[in-house]
């Protein structure tokens, strides 16, 4: 996937010899019927595509009406100009990135006007030949040391924009206002445009089918997690899969595709940044209050991450060669299957907490379980020794193992984070609200009931997202078994 | 790290009170020196970065002569700040990205501007009523359907800023053009301005002081290689390092330090496919032909963050809780860490080969090697199934060699790609010139003769960057001995 999109390019042969020339109408028509399909395939993805490509022609088309409409381009005159140069230059497919184009166009353009205008003045004071010369020098070395401030880390992040828009302004109106008389009119006309242009975008951007950095990090973020977990609800099945003769079977490309959403996550780190910059932009919206705490998603990301380099190396060791004997490999894969399905659950639990923006009480008892599935798994491999096998041959399901046993670390990792942000953006408390399912959950034989410290049993089961509890009875405390549990939101 | 970066804004204390206005000089005069020292240590750490702000300071105070020169300004008048604004806009750090942006700008404005001379036209044929909103509906659907191009991943990739400025100008010139007589002449001039502006660009930033992205890219590649073989290098002594009473001595925090460089190949995907964008519009520069292949460097850029995933893994099993016991490490100490420093310098001879631009033909001793060490380590393993202590016990030691020994497969990985690199880049075959010091190095101990298929001794002494080969000798074909080699380009 990732070289691909860099080697695409190259896959047409360079020579053809002169044969393509006959063979050209045709090729148009696969070339036509390619691009169609793409288009479409582009906007079925993210039918916001469509709707960002509607609001920029309806911004611009606006911006125009300073050339069509008499009064205003009797007012304005060319500088009309500035506000479709503005529109273009400004409009971003998030509010975020508008926002923070446009702020930084305004600002700029105000100070680097001012500082032009007292410049241009005090270059006047050099008479008429020492004018150019000093003007020269100035613009030389302000245009020089605001290049530099955009290799600070700070003002790359934020105001890049900014700076880059200050030289612009800076070095137009300082240089222009040697030639042009009304240096005022001209900024204040300038300006204006600007600003009406900037205005349009953020109006347009903010009230027409708007598109949040913010809730797209929040998503980002939870649907990293997600995928994840999908790796690990199906890793435990992958690597223990066994053919009808006893023998681990061999793992197909195909059936491994579902697991491989995860590498996505391995390099979302520039996402996640560009959109938590965004946000910060961002005013107040739906479920965000204006401190939402963005930097803890990145956090999070960062937490994520560490946790896919982990099942990266875990992915590994599907389908080894030669396979660890079976024997011990069936005497591990009850507590290593529940290992990770539980924490698979725990983390589809926390996903799921970002999503519906509630606290994450309920993945507490999948992280508990999966820890009494470590326990589980140790045991086992202390009451198996490979004394008849030797060590060699069972290494790479050990290793596979205590992997999975540090992933349980990361996982921990993640969801103390998500409590972190859960406090800090005021997440709502959900209330487990019980319902009895006791006898058809006992009698489908795939759920067990559990007693504190016992993590064993058959709960690997992995299907199914509802909420497994331990019902306390309040008059003796002791665990009643395992009940499907609704959420209420309080 | 990471998170550092997004969250430093938010270490000072919001609301300190009104005491604040007091402490504001000595604020000042703290603020002011914290900014001069981080400016000196951007220059520092890249000189480059002072000489691009100069060169683009140049850059603008010379299409400023377009204002000051009488003859200049008589023939170009105000389209001049085009220039500016082309200069501003387009000059960047890199060669690659100048070329890129200024080629973009120069055909987009082309296509652009003939496009909505062309649709002015036509807007003409109905009417003096009909022409704006003729004019505005084609605006409008045009710049929608450009906008939506800037969505393929292609046009994202190389001609976002082509896509921009296409809308522009074709905003800028249709719409201007039912207010403005002279369209022609008008359409001339700007664009006359706006290719000296380019052509300005391109000639500073090609001639004086070039940053090539491609150098860049080439150098990032071979750098995180041997970031990659300074951990190896470094993890056999750390990971086991023995304290004086025998037990494995605690690693400190510290000590660690030198073993985190690694961290940044995890997310350096970005940063080698912007290089590699900017490196396609490069022309032929130093080492680097015009058929230079960049797409060959992602590649080797993939397999070195596979490799970096699996070295993140390892690399938290540094410092483990409890520490497996003494006697099982110290079996497979030597062949972990011989394997682990032959893999190193298997890495290192592979980053010098990059950056010598050398075929990298002795590294594959070093793999060899490795692998020798692999199957030491397997026997030390089979050796010593662990009969009195337990399985649970080693676990973490066996995952280190499972991982190690899985590590190599990921060293030839990445050495077949930058053989593959250095077919196609035609690198130079460099000819071992062996000079016998065969009694030195037999006497100092550290070094011992190896026969085929021997991978064992005493050579996991990882110190001395040295080729260690096998000289055959041409009477017989058998081995003699270990020598020192000296490279000869031929």
């Amino acid at each position: 996937m990732e070289i691909g999109s860099a080697t695409q390019e190259n896959t047409r042969p360079i020579s053809r010899g002169c044969g393509w020339l006959k063979a050209l109408p045709g090729k148009f028509k696969a070339k036509g019927f390619e691009i169609v399909t793409k288009t479409k395939k582009l906007g079925e993805d993210d039918p916001r595509r469509i709707r960002h490509s509607l609001k920029a022609g309806l911004a611009i088309t606006l911006v125009s009406l300073f050339y069509y409409l008499r009064p205003l381009y009797d007012a304005f005159g060319q500088s009309g100009m500035w506000a479709i140069l503005t529109v273009v230059l400004v409009i971003d497919f998030s509010v975020g990135a508008t926002l923070c184009r446009s702020l930084n166009r305004g600002f700029a353009t105000l100070i680097a006007g001012a500082l032009a205008i007292g410049t241009e003045h005090f270059a006047t004071l050099f008479g008429e030949k020492g004018e150019p010369i000093v003007l020269g020098f100035l613009v030389f070395f302000i245009a020089a040391a605001s290049t530099f401030t955009r290799f600070f880390p700070v003002v790359r992040r934020r105001y890049d924009y900014g700076a880059m828009i200050f030289i612009l302004t800076f070095s137009l109106i300082s240089v222009s206002g040697y030639r042009v008389e009304k240096i005022f009119e001209l900024g204040h006309k300038r300006l204006s445009t600007i600003i009406i242009g900037a205005a349009t975008c953020m109006v347009i951007s903010i009230f027409v089918c708007p598109v949040w950095a913010g809730e797209d990090l929040h998503n980002l973020v939870a649907d990293n997690i997600e995928k994840l977990a999908s790796f690990l609800e199906g890793f435990g099945d992958e690597y223990f899969k066994f053919s009808e003769d006893g023998d681990s079977a061999m793992v197909s490309k195909d059936d491994n595709s579902v697991l491989q959403d995860y590498k996505n996550v391995l390099n979302s780190k520039e996402n996640e940044e560009s959109l938590a910059n965004f946000a910060w932009w961002e005013p107040c919206h739906g479920r965000f209050g204006f401190c939402h705490p963005w930097k803890q998603y990145l956090k999070i990301g960062v937490l994520s991450r560490q946790c896919a380099y982990q099942i990266e190396t875990l992915n590994g060791y599907i389908n080894p060669q030669p396979p660890a004997p079976s024997e011990f490999r069936r005497k591990i894969q009850q507590p290593c299957t529940k290992l990770s399905s539980e924490s698979s659950k725990a983390l589809k639990e926390l996903a799921s907490a970002i999503k519906n923006m509630t606290h994450p009480s309920s993945c507490d008892l999948h992280l508990q379980n999966s820890k009494a599935a470590a326990e589980e798994l140790k045991i086992a491999l202390e009451a198996s020794p490979p004394v008849k096998t030797d060590l060699l041959e069972v290494i790479p399901a050990v290793t596979v193992a205590s992997i999975l046993i540090n992933i349980i670390k990361s996982v921990e990792n993640i969801s103390a984070s998500i409590h972190e942000l859960s406090d800090q953006a005021r997440f709502r408390t959900v209330k487990s609200n019980v319902i009895a399912e006791k006898s058809q959950l006992f009698h489908s034989g795939t759920v067990k009931p559990i007693s504190d410290g016992d993590g064993g049993g058959g709960g690997g089961d992995g299907g199914g997202g509802d909420h497994i509890v331990i019902i306390v009875s309040p008059e003796n405390g002791n665990p009643q078994g395992l009940m499907r549990s609704q959420h209420v939101e309080v």
